[in-house]
């Protein structure tokens, strides 16, 4: 068995750094390679081809190839099952469903936030100025989502991969001085400290 | 048991379409409710207050709420499985993690189609104007992946709601009249004339 994660050469990729996370979470040994999405790699021969979108991550596990993250983690949920690996979404098709939702809203809304306060910001320390109205709105609406989701270290009673996405999300603002209640500051921090994570910052250190 | 979908009023949301299609597909009853987005009524209460993130399509199953139409219908579809209902997802593994993958591709990627072929000239056939170098691009990309993905009527051996998902990306151009191989022509007139389909554009027309 071979699986191959295809990952941005700057590791700026949330969406990168998720699947990762649920490989480490599973135990699952893999090969990472980098992709030059700055000197467009990722739409020219032999990527383009390889990946449906042109787009990272891509996973290739025995030949098959997946893009797109949340549907990435789903399939490895699915073939490396608990008990044997440590599930990455709820067991209960209603908190499953909440998981599912939590990563679809991040990954196709708060564009401004997105756009304002970069992973380079959150893994770099890339300077930032201060929100746009737009910015400062969409922060207003993830930090209300966030406010009724979140009551503890983990949005449902175990740890699951949307937990990791929506704790990025959140350092958005926070790393950059962001106002943010305590109770959110506490939860991504929780999440930014599980092992995972830390492999995916110490990477970031060692390859760039 | 009591399903209620809230949708748009002007019924322009392609997510809100993927939902109703899967309800439909699986002969579920439900009630539909629709929400004035050009009056912010998503962003008031007691909407706001019902639905995480502000958005349609959400669902309301025996009181439990939901939003984020991927993960409304893999919900529907653990809820109200094969084969007592139709199933609206791949059974095979790889095959229901590409239609996640397109899925997941068709809800944060390609921007500049949406932008500039909306659902309101696919819907309603509000005039458009010629693709920007942008949108073009963005175009090409999906005409390359979807010619890649098609080659027959469905996606895989049985529809699935990814299809009605391309389906409805490719007639943002096809309906417009930009330039689309006729293979993916046929493919996208094909699921435009599923019953579900057929439906949701009979409701445009007797509710607006
Ligand atoms: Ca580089
Ligand atoms: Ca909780
Ligand atoms: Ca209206
Ligand atoms: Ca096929």
């Amino acid at each position: 068995m071979t699986l191959k994660l295809y990952v941005d050469s700057l590791h700026g990729s949330p969406y990168a750094m998720s699947v990762f996370v649920t490989l480490k979470e599973k135990g699952l040994p893999f090969e990472l390679e980098t992709i030059d999405l700055e000197a467009g790699h990722n739409l020219a021969q032999p990527y383009r081809d390889l990946a449906l979108t042109a787009r990272v991550p891509a996973l290739v596990h025995d030949g098959f190839v997946l893009t797109e993250s949340s549907a990435i983690s789903e399939y490895l949920d699915e073939v490396f099952p608990a008990p044997e690996y440590h599930a990455v979404y709820p067991r209960n098709s209603q908190r499953r469903a909440q998981a599912r939702q939590i990563q679809a809203w991040l990954r196709s809304d708060l564009m401004p936030i997105r756009a304002e306060r970069s992973t380079m910001s959150v893994f770099y320390g890339q300077a930032t100025g201060p929100l746009s109205a737009e910015a400062r709105a969409a922060a207003d609406k993830l930090i209300r989502a966030a406010d009724r989701l979140v009551d503890g270290p983990n949005l449902f009673t175990r740890w699951c991969i949307a937990d990791t996405d929506l704790a990025l999300m959140l350092n958005r603002l926070i790393m950059n001085g962001d106002e943010v209640p305590q109770k959110l500051k506490d939860y991504a921090a929780g999440q930014w400290q599980r092992d995972p994570v830390q492999s995916w910052l110490k990477l970031l250190k060692t390859q760039n």
